[in-house]
């Protein structure tokens, strides 16, 4: 069989996730992402077109590097206002069976006894679809709403972010065993307490005496997904992610994937497991002359503060210095730089700033494929072939119109070519992804060392892997 | 027009709510808290019986007092395992468009910034609906959970409260001005950034230099409900809850209505708009002898060790030290006294342990009224009148039969007495509660002088009622 295309629809909890100046384009609904209509009916959609995942961005502050104040996002609701990802999945849960749900939560600023918790909730609520996006915050804003003077440095972010994952791990998967629950109502016992175990966590950043307040969840430890693109990033993609989001050119997601990997297979885990998944934007028509009008009309509404407001808070440098016809080298940074290669794959001369803002513009930084159904399901094979990627970040220009085209056009065309599934493999999520059985995260996944109970887990081979991924102690009682 | 009498559905995103061992009874489906089917079908239930709202507990940490251990708790199902309770209101306002959704949040574990965002969320999902029951945590072992040794003392708590509620207020009313979100899609503006205000705390326990990330929602301020019965917490509910939860016999309730209501008074409330709700356990059946049967039949599945993992965890005194046939004036404690009157409101004799234990095994530390639908009806309006509360906090026996009981035996016959709404009201939450036009807090709350663009703000009644009722220096920008 072909390699499966994987497909997550991307979006966020407000109006102007990546498409800047959109929301004014009279078929985009993005505006109504405060009504539960909204995402019980994009649900739905999404999984009429059997969509893995709705993958929900977030990020907790505003974009005010741009002429150095918040005026742009605010005036052109550029990720702002921003409401909590994880409120809407509980009513998507709903109504579908199949769709997987992967939401960013940034581990910065909640306690992982608490964070633990709601994911577990999820987890139950959905049957197994949960997903969680492992982030550790990158806005100085958010810092301030929070009380602190500025982010905690790059690096520093990710070591607390791996103890952070060492906690959460223990109580998904180290405190309840399988079999505690025993729902004996005849003699009265629901659990057994010998079988749920306190963790005992001591380490530098985080010290935790407590067991887990829920029951194992189908999944106990939801599908981790990790969308960090340094080479910090990578590393801790390669020990604790199971699908990776990736940005850029096929250039630089080829080499992220290869790097990914590599680290994967260093932890001694299985790399053509970590799922890869390329943020993409899909224009498409009855044919190439429709999704080319397409383009053009969707362009018109692009608004260049917008962009900057994202470009700018995402670059830390402040577009307003530039004009618009500026050359991008002239203003490039290391973050810039890969933005730029990320819009286009054939850059043979320098951008200037306005065409970086129109193509940005239409779907954030992001590769666009604009054709026909079938030069559409070209290039996406493409893409799986040259990358190594599994799959696809589909970012929407106008919602749900958008995602209503790609389903309507580009997913026949994928199935008639045996590259997409013509139904969901039964299951939770993670089942779905990985197959039958694979209900838990894998063995050879740090996590799993944590588990009580399991034989595979006595031997040697949890001390290898221990010493090999985990930096901090850690003894959970009774194991 | 006679009062009416509000009424909440209490419950709690766990199997072993109050009534611990009922959760063996073939009838109780509190073992399905985990299905959202649960919450839909309970939604819909009480809505049909226009209950005001659902009123969810939370406790994170587990009861460890007993025995020394989480053990009696764990084989009970005694409050843990213990989800989330926020997540399964988005789903239950799928189904429904009037209840409420009061929910229990502690404040002591997450920051007002990312905490304030999360409600404004549930208000705009909810379409209004949302309310806070504000809680500042009082397990050790949540403490322990979360790196401390244990509990911040309580005085401290609250003032630590009242800071965190000057920040939520800050956001949540005086950010975004009711004009600054302007949709105006033509000129291409969705708020006018002149209009966004950041907020400027520096107080003693919280810095917050930011916008509130969520655009007005319809109440802004969700319902604020609170339950701490201390004299400190009495005082705080006086200045901040719109509804307050009460425990105990007519008389203890009676008087920390009283007592309350001086409170609001003093800071410039009306006494009379703090709805007071008793937790009270209703046993219906369409005779006394059918109610007086269930009762029986009920009593069979309490569960000794779960009642008093629950009484030791509450007073924190360790009832295995006691034998069945004990007074309870030789255990007692304030704690454990107060409990024992809250339990029955003729004890003349001291009760035993045991007696203690079959009572509060139903409904937990709450008066039970026993009887056909008259004979309730009796006693429900008989308690309005001699306490002076508005309605009552209704706990389960056996769920969801409690509610569909209260709801097809008692409704009608309030209803035909006048007491009992019809239909419900229009609008939010606090619409309902205190009539149109008043989606938001009323001017006399403290929470009204972090507001822009009111020009009955603007007076000499402002400075009043921040020097009489807030502590901390603040401000806001531009104001």
């Amino acid at each position: 069989m072909k390699k499966q295309i994987r497909l997550n629809a991307f979006d966020m909890n407000c109006i102007g996730h990546l498409s800047a100046g959109l929301w004014t384009h009279p078929r985009d609904r993005a505006q109504t992402y405060k009504d539960l209509q909204y995402w019980l009916e994009l649900a739905k959609l999404l999984e009429r077109g059997k969509f893995d995942a709705i993958f929900l961005a977030d990020v907790l502050g505003v974009y005010d590097v741009y002429r150095g104040s918040a005026d742009a996002a605010l005036q052109q609701c550029t990720q702002v206002p921003v409401n909590d990802p994880v409120l809407v999945i509980p009513a998507m849960a709903t109504v579908t069976e199949h769709l997987g749900f992967g939401v960013t939560c940034t581990l910065s600023f909640e306690p992982p006894y608490q964070f633990s918790r709601r994911m577990s909730t999820l987890d139950h609520l959905t049957k197994g679809r949960a997903g969680w996006n492992i982030v550790t915050g990158y806005l100085d804003s958010a810092a301030r709403g929070t009380g602190l003077d500025a982010q905690t440095a790059h690096d520093l972010r990710y070591e607390i972010a791996d103890e952070y994952m060492e906690v959460v791990y223990k109580l998904w998967e180290g405190s309840w065993e399988d079999d505690a629950v025993v729902r004996d109502r005849e003699n009265g016992v629901f659990a057994r307490p010998e079988k749920v175990h306190k963790i005992h966590h001591q380490g530098k950043y985080y010290r935790v005496e407590a067991i887990h307040l829920c029951e194992p969840s189908p999944q106990r430890t939801p599908l981790l997904y990790q969308a960090g693109a340094s080479t910090r990033g990578r590393e801790f993609a390669g020990k604790h992610a199971e699908c990776v989001f990736l940005g850029g050119s096929k250039r630089i997601v080829a080499s992220s994937v290869a790097d990914i990997r590599h680290h994967a297979a260093r932890c001694g885990r299985n790399p053509a497991e970590v799922l890869m998944f390329a943020g993409i934007t899909v224009i498409v028509g009855r044919t190439e002359q429709e999704a080319r009008a397409k383009y053009a009309d969707y362009a018109r509404y692009v608004n260049p503060d917008g962009v900057f407001a994202l470009l700018s808070g995402w670059s830390g440098i402040d577009f307003s210095h530039y004009r618009m016809e500026d050359p991008v080298t002239y203003v490039k940074n290391d973050a810039v730089n890969s933005m730029v290669e990320a819009f286009t794959t054939k850059s043979e001369r320098p951008w200037t700033v306005r065409e970086l803002v129109e193509y940005g513009g239409l779907g954030g930084p992001t590769p666009k494929i604009i054709g026909s159904p079938t030069q559409v399901a070209d290039q996406l094979i493409g893409w799986i072939e040259e990358t190594d990627v599994d799959g696809f970040n589909l970012s929407y220009v106008v919602t749900p119109e958008s995602f209503t085209d790609f389903i309507e056009l580009v997913i026949p065309e994928l199935q008639e070519r045996g590259v997409y599934k013509l139904d969901y493999s039964p299951g939770t999520l993670r089942e779905k992804l990985y197959g039958p059985g694979r209900a838990r995260l894998d063995r050879s996944h740090p996590a799993a060392t944590y588990r009580h109970a399991d034989p595979h887990n006595r031997g040697s081979s949890i001390r290898d892997c221990r010493s090999r991924c985990s930096e901090h102690g850690s003894d959970v009682t009774r194991l």
